[in-house]
């Protein structure tokens, strides 16, 4: 998808050009998942033309395998974002109506060949927001995953802008996330997302508790928390739920945001990161995660371009507070 | 439209940015008469938001009055340009489909109110080209224009990328051309879009007599010829038939060009403007025309900015051999 | 007025270019307002160029109608900004002397057509400021809207740079404030410009109250307080007082500054439109202007691009801390 | 003086910036020489600004030294510039009234302390143009000159959009080129600047003896001549007149013209660079100057920065074929 | 190598930044070779820091396989650039001294490994010219590749900035030519770097065939010509010899041109993929080399961006005449 | 040096450009004096050619001496710098190998005509990390500065990533440290560079006097403290120490830097300003070198370009809440 941003804090009406650059949530988390040394890749639709190339060919500069993805289709996905600033939010406007991975057909991707010698799948909430044909993508993904054994993770995502199709998130989702170990989501999705009611006052531990229930499968779930925030900072924190504990890490107060998406993907991966590093620690797992995202904020794009020693030293305590020189 | 450009004669494949600006064929004949001072209007419909209102806002800037469009849809069409330059053409990936400009149906201009106090009515060959609604809603504009007696012009320009939906050119537009005073067009267009054959030797003379006497209401053709070009200079020439006779303008060698979309365009304004003010003079209408459309070339973006006094200078030699200071 | 302002935090000995925007006191308060959906205009001389044209043609795309401007005068008025960052200051270098506008002479405008249908006139201390000639000028406006029962604001707006003319404040506003029925200004204002002498202690109610009584007319005073700040980040606060109480919004605090200039010209036009359209609930009124003006600061530019809805947000307290998407 | 031109071929009415640098006749012809290693100062007087400073900066980072200039006044002059491109014309717009230069008055500079140990003093015919109280300026500066035995050259350098102030160039001039020594100037100036009558068909010789008989301290007389050019291109050649033998250059197409103004100035500063370097060799004085104002018009702003070994580069014929690796 | 040039013209005294992009003579073969659709590895030695990353990921983001290159060393090689224009020369400052590249040693890489599955090897006259050390460490690769049946092909790139260790190309070439099949090279180079005499009036077949004759197993010889050049324009023409026969191509004017660095490359990777895939028909081979040569003119960079399709349509004379829409 | 950095808080992976600025520990002192209208002149070696003589012409333009340096050697110094922001800290990648700087060999320059009619002589302890040869170059100048009685200043500056040559700081620097009146450094060097033991739980004035009794001459020693710091904010705060005695200044909360580096270079200027000027008032000479080291973080590029009326009013608190108009 292609991603076309105001620059220097114009908004859209004042913008004589715009920034470009290829990303999306599943996109993001494989290449910030490569950044961290992790072999990843990617599967897509784009379009037979220079965009779609071009698309493809970042990320393979970020290190990411899209040899699996599909060329056909009309048009490139595209979100205009004007960025925001100080007290004033960001906003989206969403093109991507008919693009070529929104007219992915269910039986057009030979998934167990994208499956074979993967260890993981994530998918997000975004893909069956799209039309009333990508639930049946979504799931035809999930069983041969499913069958082949592979781990999957899901990020919930919800877009209040997509969704458009007459089917409301909450009627698609809960046959998705049967097949799902790892979860991404907060205590808002609960009933827009997963058809969970839940009361105002309960805590995350709680809520978590009901979904795994409901979904015997999740094993993991993932959230995060920010807290006394505009558009150029706030305070940040991640959780991690398992066995029916909540691992919290530290908060980060973050300022002078240079971009703030992607930093969801950016939690995502390092969740992913850490499940397959360091999974019998998940005080560590939420840790690295949480430190992450946190750097996200200070890189400009959809992904999260730091390694996994900046995020240890982040862990550390190493806030920027000196130049490595 | 939206327009997005590569900057800096970068390739698509190299664009971290692109520029942006607005524009179309009937947008740009009608910025172009506004900046030669004629009261000019445009009638769009864009989608409600903040790219929709940018479009427009832009053509107030050019001083055209936009108060007729109409505001839905749900998308503003948009192409990506990359520009030649030296041996390398000009390349255009188009991206259009179900913009808010393609979505008006017949019915939802009202075309009284639209036409009222206007003295003459522009449209392009490429609005028929997009969609097959789109002549219906042509021919609806073009009948209430010739009911209130106002001149209508054509440019029949051809783009090979359009025409996507089962019809052919010539299906399409001989029903639109009779109701047509001025056309723009060339030899090439007489089989592929007139439904005309003519032979490879016949002069210009010879084909627009012919197409005089298929489409009786056309009383004025006009065309342009460009030879030994590549991307970044051609040797350029106008003529203008009228009742049987043709008249050819000086020919300009243009090098260094900077930005040849709407330079067609602009000698449409330059024609329309020449009828208006020196209809006796066909010589001067050419003349005044090619002069403008030279100067085209020489401008960013879609618009020709020349004002009467600049495309004056040039028919007088004043090839920017000084700077005026 | 043109604004060439040094990019990307440099300081003017670093600047190898200079953005460049049209604007002015009186001109950014009938943008905001155009933009908040209040049809406006805007009375201006520009001088016979393409920078006087640009001028105009900038506030056209604004939506401001500049019908009644005159065209004439040798050059157009400018200032040079460096925008302060962290603890440096901003810096502004004025070159407005002999400007089409500062040479405005009585009887140059045809007020009676100007403000044919209007019902508000805004005008600001800046005006008076610029030579001895402009106070005639600006009573002439003030008693033609009087005669046609035009409201009248007045934003004292105090430039220690300008009033060069051996002629204080003091001395010339008094006239021409018996002609405002709504005034922008603080406490440092009194003696300096209304020639009211007041005690450091003193109240802005007392404040305001001496005011009122000095100048009958006057119904509503309006001003803003800022603390704490440094060129990136302040508290922010909007008061109103009428009918001898004071109303006093939620205090925000800014930070991450983008562009200061013309936050009190934001909060003038939203004062404006809160009265125009909140009249009995001036609660709502300060609240609306100091939304709005806040936002402002995150605005590149002097005119504030704020429409309504975005200022009800912030209202409601939705701070820029999710991407509306 | 500033200059503020248009970036990317944009229209004055497209800039949302100007790009920024320093200049003027003379001070471009100082730098060029200290470019060329000769040891060269200027004076001029600048406002008590920022922008005054970095004026004088400029030239020290050239070379120059500005340690005689004087600091006072309002405004830095500065002019708009709308570079010409293919075949349109570059624009200025002045706006350099009541600049600081503008405003010096006879006796405000010590000129002779300014002329120790100076061997030439080079002014133009720019300078009286700007006001009447300027010939008077350059005449109490050539007097100096005269009596400390300085060499005097003057650029007559017309400018039609100057010579504001009821005096023509012809009833100023003259006076002033009694003490002139080497005059750059060509056919087009005879009357108009020197008030000297000629027939369109005489020759440059003959010309030049007519001027150096009415003039007779002016011993040699050095011009340009332009053909076939448009904004881009241009046929350029340079000649110099001594002892009634008019020495004539090479003639170079130039194409692909990055920056035309300065390029006369970079004449004038490779003529006097030849004169004191090889007086005796006429036609490598001219042919000199000829190539060092080609390579001018490759380079952006208005000072020439080619080094003698690139001029001398391009008088054997090596016009940039070769990359130097 | 990184490759730092100066923006819009600038020379390098007036830059404040520098364009950056990545390339090298057999690094922009191999992009070109991708780019035209034939598997391509690039093997080379970076340092352990962000930019030996960025510039490997660049070369992923071309298509090319980087995967054989090694990792060590303490800087990237880099070379400033100021391009020409117009008249000027462009000219290089190399700073590629003690690069991880200039630093390989004999031993360091197994070519047995990189050389499997591997078709053809090219290499460039410049990497024996770093210093004393790089003789031998193309020789061994050329053993190694001979040894393995490898095709392979040298360009001989002669650079009088480079060969600064006390051996003459011509000491050094001899012996590493012996193990080429195709030579890029011009009758310039003869004595240079083959140490065999020619007479000026020599025919570039003659010279081929005693090149031949000195290094039979030289079966391809292909060279370029350029004429009438400035910066900005030259007469361009291929040849190719093969069994004492010469081709020449078609002769292009090339005018506006954007960057001329990796023509030769250009040049080189057209005739690659010609032997290739024409190989019985050297006419088709010259033309579609010189063609995609040619276009690389008109794009900014080190490398060749154009496809096969657009090489071939320029062969049909389609010279940027009409932009493709 | 050059410097090159990522533009727009890109990282290194992502520029396609690089911001070049000129700059140096020493080289920034002299141009912060220099701008505090101190004369200073800084002596470096720089290569013959376009690079470094555009690096002594930006000093010349910040009004620094240069005319005492020489030409020679290979290369420019430079390093990359990724500048940090929020969380991420700031990347340097030096490639200051084999630079002309790092050449310069003991006997190259005649320091007795260096320090004619110089007062005051600043050195950093990074010169003598560079290799081993540099301490004898500093041994050699601090001689003759002491014999002319010259006060001399260094400040340590430890880089971690310098220091590469098998001599540890602290086996160097105590000898010349011999030779220091005032001395710039922090606890953190003591037994780092000054080979001094101390105990964690030692306070600054205990530290100090032991350095003060090692090395007598000192006689005042500067050092500051950053807290609660991360890339874009710090708490920063200065102290002196002379006679026993520990002044300390206010502290500033920094937020939104712009550019860290130089704060430090520019507190060193300041000290140097403050002692030449208010020698007796030393609580005035940290309450300015703060102030003006403060104003630093707001200013692009290495040298700090406050001027004293700029720092004396953030002295007096006017941090930035005010534009100046």
């Amino acid at each position: 998808m292609l991603r076309l941003s105001s620059p220097n804090n114009q908004r859209f009406s004042q913008s004589e050009s715009f920034e470009a650059c290829y990303g999306g949530s599943e996109a993001n988390v494989a290449a910030s998942l490569a950044k961290l040394g992790i072999p990843s890749s990617f599967v897509t639709r784009v379009p037979n033309n220079d965009l779609g190339e071009a698309a493809l060919s970042t990320f393979n500069y970020y290190g990411v395998d899209t040899s699996a993805s599909t060329i056909g289709g009309d048009r490139l996905g595209l979100y205009y974002l004007e960025k925001g600033v100080s007290s004033r939010p960001g906003k989206v406007i969403y093109d991507r109506d008919l693009s070529s991975f929104a007219t992915i057909q269910p039986g057009m991707i030979n998934w167990k060949k994208v499956f074979k010698n993967i260890q993981w799948f994530h998918w997000s909430g975004i893909t069956p927001a799209l039309n009333k044909t990508m639930p049946a993508v979504c799931l035809e993904a999930l069983k041969v995953a499913t069958e082949m054994g592979i781990t999957i993770s899901c990020d919930l995502n919800y877009r209040a802008n997509l969704w458009q199709y007459n089917k409301k998130p909450n009627e698609v989702l809960p046959e998705l996330l049967q097949y799902v170990d790892v979860l991404f989501g907060g205590k808002g999705d609960s009933e827009l997302m997963l058809n969970i009611k839940i009361k105002e006052k309960d805590t995350q531990e709680k809520v978590f508790a009901l979904w795994q229930k409901e979904f015997p499968r999740i094993k993991t779930i993932a959230s995060t928390g920010r807290t006394e925030a505009n558009a150029s900072k706030c305070n940040w924190q991640g959780f991690v739920w398992q066995n029916k504990r909540l691992y919290a890490s530290t908060q980060y107060h973050i300022s002078h945001i240079v971009d703030r998406v992607g930093a969801g993907d950016a939690y995502s991966a390092g969740i992913i990161y850490g499940l397959l590093k360091n999974k019998n620690d998940l005080q560590k797992v939420v840790e690295f995660a949480t430190a992450a995202s946190c750097l996200k904020y200070s890189i400009v794009g959809d992904v999260n371009l730091a390694t996994v020693n900046e995020v240890e030293q982040l862990m550390l305590g190493n806030a920027g507070d000196r130049i490595a020189r």
